[in-house]
């Protein structure tokens, strides 16, 4: 089994010199392995949508940072990958509660790898949404 | 041709008193039309991602709030409309520009409507993202 | 841990009389399960693209009618199931063998259910595809 | 504008040696320009499923090899390209009818493609589903 290619605290030190959003919304790295990874996103009021349940761009972001962050650990042009499709569905609504992403690279070739979220609110035992995304490494020059 | 349901005014009251997130964006409905709607999402920094382009979550912020005027538009059930599946494509990379979502509904049902969103650049003509949702209706009472 | 509410020959059946398309393929139910389902679907030449691996249609009928084998086991609106969306991510090309199609359901609503499946080349461990798909239950009249 | 690379012709004639699934179901295409196809999928019996509509993968087949279609017209890599991902969108039954894919290329990378593609009955102004796929193509040797 492979070393992961960064801790926490790279992800931690990357976020917030160059992802200034990610920072913002607190997002935090509890656990990186090689193509594994579990973020947590913080509770804050501005997540809240009408009805007063937690709105689909947090659960987005902490899906989205959590694949970023896997692709970081599996592969040296992590830093350049970008999202080429996303699919989000939607399972149950949360509330008041920190969003865990727990993700892992299904698979990963030299151009392309896939990824695989699941989001919990943290305490419950089903999940809020299941996130798939294909990210694309760049070229080496 | 129908009337739209909601105005641009009632939709910046609704996200100023129940959506603090769009609010904290600063999204704009440009246009509500009945199943059509335009919204801008102002750049700022913050959106900045590692590479200095525009990030994935406002990206979809902003097409998720288009869907939502979406569904206010046409069904008065839209207030409590939640997306159930949402697909985003990333075509181009952008940065420094404001955001724009153009929205359809392609499809209303009595229980599920079907919308597809581009989200441009400001100036630009080619998508920055191709994105499609489910947004599911709650049931009459 | 509940029943399910049909068995490998109640879908047999089903499909010899309502699916031609599906008997065609010579789809065969391994194991049903109260939300799980596992299909085969046998090799044969005409599932070939060029290149010589087998097809994307090959592959997302599959995991669709093990889509539909989940909606009958949990719920008696199931016959009348439809996809309203669904995703497919292509991992790996394969040829020469059954495809084996292993799905679950991740959440059963009133009206819509999602589920989740992987397809597999029978004798290899790694996945060829990961397909996801929601399906909407018909109106109890 | 550009010339397409493949006429019909030349398409009918690939299906036929290579993509012995599309020969089986009378594909045809109508229509290639540089980028946009227009492909027929005859009705067939074996295309219903229970309930008595026309079933998802024989959509998904038309939709399918639709954009490969698009993927031979805009680059000389297009033989080798694979689907990496597609989601589907069914909009609504039809039977009893041809189907027609009208898809078009929306970006054309180094090495991916991102396509749309329209399902509809012929006859009906409506559509009955809405496919996007990404699309990579071989590297050159």
């Amino acid at each position: 089994m492979s070393e992961p290619l960064i801790t926490p605290d790279d992800f931690h030190r990357l976020i917030a010199e160059e992802a200034p959003y990610a920072a913002w919304l607190g997002l935090k790295a509890e656990r990186i392995g090689h193509g594994t990874a579990l973020l947590r996103l913080p509770f804050r009021a501005e997540h809240l949508r009408p009805g007063g349940v937690i709105n689909g761009p947090a659960i987005m972001a902490v899906a989205d940072y959590c694949m970023y962050a896997l692709a970081l650990s599996i592969d040296p042009r992590g830093h350049g990958a970008v999202t080429t499709s996303m699919t989000l569905n939607f399972l149950r609504k949360t509330t008041g509660r920190d969003l865990l992403a727990e993700g892992k690279v299904l698979r990963a070739g030299r151009t392309l790898a896939f990824m695989e979220t699941f989001v919990y609110a943290d305490g419950e035992t089903e999940p809020v949404a299941q996130v798939t995304g294909n990210y694309a490494f760049p070229r080496a020059k």
